[in-house]
């Protein structure tokens, strides 16, 4: 039998293993000390007692002391010896770091109540969890009717772990002389309103669902750039949904993570047939085996739960190694892979393979 | 500005933060890995592939992976150079430690959707979770009515941290002589069970609402101890409920965690005035300051937002130091304290004060 690595003691691993059983708990605990402004008074006031603190709070001195004594196991406050309580790092993070703030709206109002149902979207494949919000196929038919608070959390989270890299991808893509870039999956038209201000050439073409490419278009019309700007409304998942043919660049960002493994080849294959000899089709997404942190990675496994249960019940946030391996079975292959990219991200510049 | 304690570096402190964002979501991975049969799969076959254990699994590869891929980041379960699949200590404790089941049992049959109601409880201390089970004042109230999984997972929860002490505190009371047992909040009478078993002298008096007295009674004629016995169907919410006069020991095990502060001292203040000279009034209860192992402390803390959310929404798990100050205010003197009784245990020998 082939030995586990440990990097844990007994006691260490009988304590990770309680943190598991009870996460549910003290994520609401933590949560609540968020937006409760209890943690804020605890920063600001260093030092005070619960019933110090439960006197500038909407709780009880009962409420603050059940929620604090939480936060103390969960690591977020610490206590003094005279019963003050005090910040911690990991308590920082959950009041002020702005992607742990997303994440955490995010599971709250997006997964929560969803997650109760994962296990039979995993027996289905079917995004179960998604009944507690409206009765769609996937996440993406109901999203622009998704209740308020649960469609702003989910855009947040969409866009925090996008946008910051737009920029710097545009460079890098604009940087080859490219004259015309094919966006699939393109949603509300970031991307290429970035490009098409970073150039005054460039042309796009946009390809998604009906919805979101009115959506785009009508962003991209407010901004003046109508004219550099086509829209292909497709269905990917339609295996004869044909492409545009024979644009410099085929762009793919944070897109393929939305479709079965089978699905993304289908999608690369059609890709490779829109191009022409000198096309690169260039991936930019987040791979579970590039990051440099180990808080991204279980990020990244943890979303790839939501794509399960509220998304579409087959899709998952990749490691690079399934990709290549999708790559090659569309007879592309990659040329040049960029780790690093903003937040988390890797493009994959990607050539005909033969 | 005081400082806090430091036990996390900065990238600690943000893989902790992100462990508690998206806790919920570990939480059902971890879950749904154990009840699947994935994770003793891992174990009895280590090395496998996702496709390996999919092929003897109930679900898809494409679920195993999924799952897996969650579990190395929740640290079940870890990855070799082949892609084969290991179980972790922690994955051990998931899969074969019983407290570690009972607690992952009790959080998500009773505690998981509830708590998604925790911040109503703290706001109106009211177990505002309770009504995803059904509409009673008090989970005592719906106990027995409770959803049978619910149900089970609560009494085995209830059970786990009490009996395995029983034996032990009975030793000590019948050590000093004990002649008469006051038994409050005797449940359905384990404890005095234990106690008519180990001597053929004791008498038990029994308190405890209506229904649990009925069911104690019925266990213990059963095996044939009813003469020994006296029953006192009592709210001890009521604060004018009186108590039986002078027995040598008033007994309450896993009792006064039950009650807010105030409710503490008004029974402790009753026991009081039902005791003689000579009489001891013993608590067993858990004490998360009393507590050798994180693990316990931290198992106490998540258990405290149970009795917030979804028992009777104003106790919680006490410190002991809390458990003093209420002692003296009902003019009791702590003469002796039993720690590590049991799993994790403390029993406070009291007497009156003056």
């Amino acid at each position: 039998m082939k030995d586990s690595p440990s990097r844990h003691t007994v006691e260490e691993a009988q304590f990770a293993a309680q943190r598991l059983a009870f996460g549910p708990i003290m994520f609401q605990a933590t949560r609540i000390l968020r937006d409760s402004g209890i943690l804020d008074s605890v920063r600001r006031n260093p030092g005070q007692t619960s019933a110090q603190i439960a006197e500038t709070s909407d709780f009880s001195a009962y409420a603050c002391t059940v929620l604090l004594e939480a936060g103390l196991s969960a690591e977020v406050v610490s206590v003094d010896d005279d019963a003050g309580w005090l910040l911690t790092k990991v308590g920082y993070f959950i009041l002020k770091d702005e992607l742990t703030r997303t994440n955490m709206d995010f599971t709250q109002d997006v997964c929560y109540l969803a997650m109760f149902h994962l296990e039979e979207a995993l027996r289905t494949e079917r995004p179960a969890g998604l009944k507690v919000h409206g009765e769609w196929d996937t996440l993406y038919d109901g999203l622009l009717a998704l209740p308020e608070e649960a469609r702003e959390s989910w855009l947040a989270f969409d866009h925090y772990y996008s946008d910051g890299t737009f920029p710097q991808a545009a460079d890098l893509l604009l940087g080859w002389g490219t004259k015309s870039i094919l966006d699939i999956g393109c949603n509300v038209g970031k991307f290429a309103l970035v490009c098409l201000n970073k150039s005054s050439t460039v042309t796009m073409s946009l390809v998604d669902l009906p919805r979101m490419i009115e959506e785009a278009q009508s962003n991209i019309g407010d901004a003046g750039f109508a004219e550099r700007v086509s829209a292909h409304p497709t269905d990917m998942l339609d295996p004869n949904a044909a492409l545009p043919q024979g644009r410099d660049v085929i762009w793919m960002s944070q897109f393929l993570c939305c479709f079965s493994e089978d699905e993304v080849v289908s999608i690369l294959k059609r890709a490779r047939e829109a191009m022409s000899p000198d096309s690169r089709v260039v991936i930019m997404d987040t791979f579970w085996d590039c990051q440099k942190h180990e808080a991204a990675t279980y990020s990244l496994h943890a979303t790839s739960l939501y794509f399960t249960c509220l998304a579409n019940g087959s899709s998952r946030m990749y490691d690079v190694k399934t990709m290549r391996r999708c790559l090659e079975r569309a007879n592309l292959r990659v040329d040049v892979q960029h780790d690093e990219v903003g937040l988390s991200h890797t493009i994959l510049e990607c050539r005909i393979a033969e």
